[in-house]
């Protein structure tokens, strides 16, 4: 299965801080970055008023970017329940933005994101920073943490699209 | 405060099942009943497509019942995690159609809901739904329980609002 070209948004879900990016797949397991930054809403805010501005952040990344698929990380059944519900609604948001575009969805667990591309399910913030810098060739870091996350999510999609690919049926839903 | 007149929708939230209420406040506590449903989305379907149907079938109602303001059943950070995760999408979704058109929603928790409709905030279903249907002067019962809690959300936010504006600030945004 040939994937070049393939442009894939990762999200790294959040309110507070929501990282974005689109690579594209060049060839082999080539990666060309095309953007990545990152969203926030203000914490004194209301829920309702920091869903609409991640919504419009997103639905404005997708236009202009037009990815032919999301990477999203799923949201963890750990730590602080209210930040867990907080963080769940984002990803209702930032779904929703996908769906009403017809982009279909993929959801990787951090494990997974990790594991695909640092080799180790376990690698920590620095570990990742690090290949990711050097898988997209890039001249600095991204920063903060939110941003390089959202990158990694892009760059572990493209590299498991594949064996995804094989495993599905043809015109199955995708997962989320 | 007079409120004879506002259009209060009320929202049960959930992905399977989510119940959707308009009612209508009349004369001092009388509150008129306009409309009441469910709206399921299949749950062998992917989550994207789910919400996205959830989404549109909100927006119709808001579009059609032009409410004033949005009553929602606050997310319970209780039970099973994976179903509050599922709810808290729903709610993103659900919020976000409010806030595109500029309705303010207001969160109730469960026993505030039961607390307002039955003088108990540990009442049964079974005593929320006689409550809700002699409060709304029914023939009969709302059912599901999901129809008769959208009722109960809005009825209690009608009867609430008088004092949340009393003790609100003129022109800040409701709480969510």
């Amino acid at each position: 299965m040939n994937l070049e070209g393939l442009r894939v948004m990762g999200i790294d879900p959040g309110l507070t801080r929501c990282g974005l990016s689109v690579v594209q797949a060049g060839r082999g397991r080539a990666i060309i970055p095309v953007s990545v930054g990152v969203v926030r809403t203000p914490s004194g805010h209301e829920l309702t008023e920091r869903l609409l501005r991640l919504s419009k952040a997103a639905q404005e990344w997708m236009d202009d970017y037009n990815p032919d698929v999301v990477a999203i990380e799923r949201v963890f059944e750990r730590g602080n329940v209210s930040t867990v519900i907080q963080t769940a609604h984002a990803v209702g948001v930032l779904m929703l933005a996908a769906a009403e575009r017809n982009v279909p969805v993929y959801s990787y667990t951090p494990s997974e994101v990790k594991k695909a591309i640092s080799g180790n399910g376990r690698a920590d913030k620095k570990q990742m920073t690090a290949m990711i810098t050097r898988i997209l060739g890039l001249s600095e870091a991204p920063k903060p943490a939110d941003a390089a996350d959202a990158l990694a999510l892009a760059v572990c999609h493209c590299w498991r699209a594949p064996a995804l690919a094989r495993t599905q049926q043809q015109g199955a839903w995708p997962s989320s």
